[in-house]
Parts: C-alpha cells; structure tokens; sequence
C-alpha cells in the first residue's frame, strides 16, 4: 500500500522561469499508476514565489501551512493554512509567500493536458 | 476566485451502508467547473469508520488531522496527520479511527467512472 510523507520525499527545485525558492514534491503520481491526477506538494521560502503564468489545466490546491497572496486573472486574494482554491484552466495565477516562515501546499492537477500529453509534475 | 475553507461548508452525513459517523464536505466538484477530478473533506469521529468497500476509481487522500487505521486490500497499516494515501482502483479499503480526536481528510476522486457517468460525491 501507497502512504507517504512530503519530508521523507526527494524535493526538486522548480528552476520554471518566474519561479523563485520553490520546491516540487510529486506525491502521487502517473508512475504510480495515478491514471486521471497527481498530488504534488509544494514549498516556498519567505520571499518566494510561484510563476506567474497560465495553462490549459486546472489546479485544486490546499494550504498545507503558512500564508500567501495568490493572483488569479486579475484578483488577489490573501490565503492560508486550511484554504482550499480552484485555479480555472486558462487563468493567469501566482502564489507569493507573504509570511515569515514556509508556504506549503497541495497541487492536484490532471495528468494529461487536453490535448493528451502528460501534465508537467505529474 | 474560488476560496472555500471546510469549516465554512455545508457538511453531509454520508449515509452509504458500513459507515459511521463520517461527514462529507464538497470543497471543489464538477458544479465548480472542475473537469476532471473533484476534493471532498471529511471527517470522521472517535469510534467512527467508512465503508470498508472498492470501487473502479482511486482515491488520492491526505490526512488533514488525527489517526486511523487504514485497510487496503487486505494489508493494514496505521496512519495519520501530513501522510498521504492512494487507493488503488478496485482495492477494498476502509478508513477506521483510532485516536481520540476527529480524523479528518481530504480525498481526491475523479469526476467520472470508467464507463462514463459522474463518481458519487464528486
């Protein structure tokens, strides 16, 4: 059986243009047999940030601990631990760590994009 | 932007033969535009357990709060706060509490079955 924990996992430095103090950890993903969306979780320092970008997939995020601003076309909105937000497939979106200490969250996303090849992370 | 915070959700006792005490809660569903995959939140107090059932989707969980004891295909294992969870499609699985305090999760399903028609409680 499948369980495991964010911190015994081996963590990747998002290198995306516009990502800045990030870290990816794929929980569950396509390799595990995951065959419609993967769980990732992510780390970002204080004075970290997300890319600033869109795509044609959806992100359902939950805040595992700290607290952020989160851009989604055009909105900001402050955001913590035990939020839970739907980015829109298309919708230009950007998580900043506002606090003193990490940012952590959960990122579930399809793991093929709509025209069928594999989600990046998934 | 869609935020939505569980405490703040209206919560459904979910009614499904073998469970007790367990609380559902639609974070984000195919109502929300969401495509492919869908987040509940639930809870399950001391004493409590979900069905011990199987089914042809998976389940992606991570443990928001408290212990239990989950049943995978006959293999058992404790678990608790920050693990996460997949449930193979088709493995008969139960979730029991073992702590003293609630148990709370979150459990990512896809928005529909194999064959088409939309998962229950997505």
């Amino acid at each position: 059986m499948l369980i495991r924990r964010a911190e015994k996992m081996p963590g990747e430095p998002v290198e995306m243009d516009g990502a800045r103090f990030v870290t990816m950890r794929l929980m569950v993903g396509r390799d595990d047999g995951a065959a419609n969306f993967a769980m990732r979780h992510f780390t970002v320092e204080p004075g970290g940030h997300t890319p600033r970008h869109s795509h044609d997939y959806e992100h359902e995020v939950y805040v595992v601990s700290g607290s952020a601003r989160v851009e989604h076309d055009g909105e900001f909105q402050e955001f913590g631990s035990g939020d839970v937000v739907y980015i829109r497939p298309q919708a230009l979106h950007q998580f900043t760590n506002t606090g003193d200490g990490q940012f952590a969250f959960l990122c579930m996303v399809p793991v093929t994009r709509d025209c069928g090849t594999p989600t990046p992370g998934s």
